[in-house]
């Protein structure tokens, strides 16, 4: 059997650990629809647990970062030489599905579980990360756990609340084992420039590999991202039969903002510029809203992403112009809160053509694919990392409970990544 | 001192009474900001007992009816002559105001208090009525109170949950003394027939007599509407960055059909067609919702209102050719829910002349006013009784903690009534 038949049985025969692992994780802050693992949440924590017992049913050394990351190294030749780093996050969004951040880490298992059984020796350390606090969601912050293990947090970080349960960040992170001191003084777990490579896989976010019929798609970029979490737009609470001229509306005033943006999407979609524009949270205040009350409050969340800083600048432009001319004509003040934003990823064209290469040589139809979400190879990116990633073909849609990803389809990937790692790591 | 100077003189003599009847209604309900007095909630009973003690104190005749609203009598001449009903309601909308409903069961109270201190016996019975659950916010029935007494609750409103207990209409109504069986067997505590009219003192619920410097404003009509209130629109959840071609986003489908009513209700505005759209609920779901998931569900209330029929039809058209449009367009489904409507009120002409004939006569200041909002006035119009109902100025509009009444605009409304009332039931 030659060097490329081998690596594909050896991952195939992986389907049962990777199944049961689905299957465990499956039982992991289930709220029946759908799955909800907070961001260091004991859910999450419990995620975590159940990948570093397949690690270390697989002989790999289990560590736990100052934020609570988990890490799980099959030691390679020279330990002193800069790891390949395989990781994705294990929290979710509320009712979200079971495969969104987890197959990342399964994958990354499934793939150094294959090395085992091919007993392969890697020249260097190979890494499989399960990374806290990539959904975004819980804390309004982008890629905390990655951000965390490089010391890359933001400013103020540690000081934000969970949005479920107000506490901040730094008492959750304490909660679930990490130490949020270390964090707070500045020290980080990994050192970007002692870092090879950083490799993702993730379950597709949308149906274009559906849709055409493709397996796994080829990471080209992730989006650069400027995000408002918390607009409030402020009215005047009036009853239902107002008339018209003495209305200030916080809801309408709302709407009309939301589809002006949505029509500056429309326009750059029918130009062939890729980008998305989300209202999240779109609402009013439910403690007093009600059949025959004018809303005097509005409240949304607002996520811009595109692949060029250009693009990312024309859009914040006019969500800011929409700002400025509803609220005179509505009569209404908007109060934009914070502001966060993320630059646009750039994948390393040496692994991507590696990973091209490898699925090439293992017959595995792939496409190239523009990320639409953020995901923590982003963070290793920025800080420096060469970072590339493969998506999973996935039917439905993620950040919902129907999440559809075939276990064939996770190990075309599973298979892609580990004749990567081979030729990068194990001499070919 | 002439009969118009001795009744404007009996009426301002109950400043006092008016101010101290205010001040124990303020301590009702009290949320901070506003005030909170739900349909059948203790708050209510509360406004009930304050307002009844105030008739007892005038020797009226006080009885609770079997839907618990309050009612209170001057005994006229000839006992078996129909009544003359002065009401209004005694509940809030959440954090409404403190003169939105209780205003008119005052000026009830100083008016039948001023034929007191006149010593005029009118020919015919004069009561005040203290009446439940106006606000539909809570039951999103309207005019409950009103159309219990009168035998005209519609089908199935006894079974109706509040929406923040969840507890039906008839628990609600026996907790605070009524008797939902009677009203479930088809008993009515008032015949239409048999009263001679009702009147109703309302403070304006939109700043318009602010605007014209009235005190005063005479009902030409109170609008029909027509109610969708529990709209939900459903998507498809999905990750924040899913292209915009697999989107089912419920929220900005919500934000379409919104604004195509807004558009259609501006156009009428600018053609001089007075009529009002209210999405007053207007929400994603606060359970799922968050800052990096496409809404897939979205929820809305609608409150559509006019002076005339055809409006009202021609309105309801276009929001349902909006919901058909948006939602194929959208990929989304929209499920409409229950459907309430209320006929337009007409306003007795004979009353109306006769208010604006002891306005004229006490050289008050009136401007004619369409109500732009519902009153239990409409309830006993619908039923056949004649009906007219004064507006008092109120700069900061209603259903909100800043309503503001001067109490001399109130007196004035009471000067008209009870001017009025001598005219009508004191022979001059």
């Amino acid at each position: 059997m030659d060097r490329v038949s081998a690596i594909d049985a050896a991952v195939r025969a992986q389907r049962g650990r990777v199944e049961a692992l689905f299957d465990e994780l499956a039982r992991c802050g289930r709220t029946d629809p759908g799955f909800t693992r907070p961001s260091y949440s004991p859910e999450e924590t419990g995620a975590h647990a159940i990948v570093a017992r397949c690690g270390a049913d697989l002989d790999l050394a289990i560590h736990r970062d100052i934020a609570a990351n988990t890490t799980m190294t099959l030691p390679g030749q020279d330990r002193s030489l800069p790891p390949i780093l395989i990781g994705s996050h294990l929290d979710t969004v509320a009712q979200g599905g079971n495969f969104d951040g987890a197959a990342g880490v399964v994958a990354g298992l499934a793939a150094v579980a294959a090395l085992r059984a091919l007993r392969l020796i890697p020249e260097r350390d190979i890494t499989v990360m399960g990374v806290r606090a990539e959904e975004s969601v819980w804390f309004q912050v982008s890629y905390i756990g990655s951000r965390a293990a490089l010391g890359a947090l933001p400013d103020g970080a540690l000081d934000v609340p969970r949005i479920d349960s107000g506490l901040s960040l730094a008492v959750h992170i304490a909660r679930e084992g990490g130490d949020p001191d270390a964090l707070r003084c500045g020290r980080s777990a990994l050192d970007a420039a002692a870092i090879h490579a950083f490799l993702e896989v993730h379950i597709e976010q949308a149906p274009s590999l559906e849709e055409a019929g493709i397996p796994v798609g080829l990471c080209t970029g992730i989006p650069g991202n400027v995000r408002y979490p918390d607009v409030r737009i402020v009215g005047r609470h009036d009853h239902v039969g107002t008339p018209r001229r003495f209305r200030r509306d916080a809801a309408m005033a709302g709407a009309e903002i939301a589809l002006a943006l949505d029509r500056v999407w429309a326009a750059h979609e029918a130009a062939g510029c890729p980008m998305a524009v989300t209202f999240g949270r779109f609402h009013t205040d439910t403690a007093v809203h009600g059949l025959t009350t004018v809303p005097g409050a509005f409240h949304f969340s607002l996520d811009m992403r595109a692949y060029a800083a250009e693009v990312l600048t024309e859009l914040e432009a006019a969500f800011l112009a929409a700002v400025k001319e509803v609220s005179e004509r509505r009569g209404v003040t908007v109060a934009l809160g914070s502001r966060a934003e993320a630059g646009v990823g750039v994948v390393s064209p040496r692994i991507r053509d590696g990973l091209a290469a490898a699925a090439d040589a293992l017959g595995i139809a792939i496409r190239p694919l523009g990320s639409p979400a953020s995901h923590d190879a982003a963070a290793f990116a920025k800080a420096g990392v060469p970072m590339a990633m493969l998506f999973v073909r996935n039917a439905n849609g993620s950040h919902n409970p129907d999440e559809a990803m075939a276990v064939d389809d996770l190990l075309d990937a599973v298979a892609i990544l580990t004749a990567w790692l081979v030729a990068e790591a194990c001499g070919g």
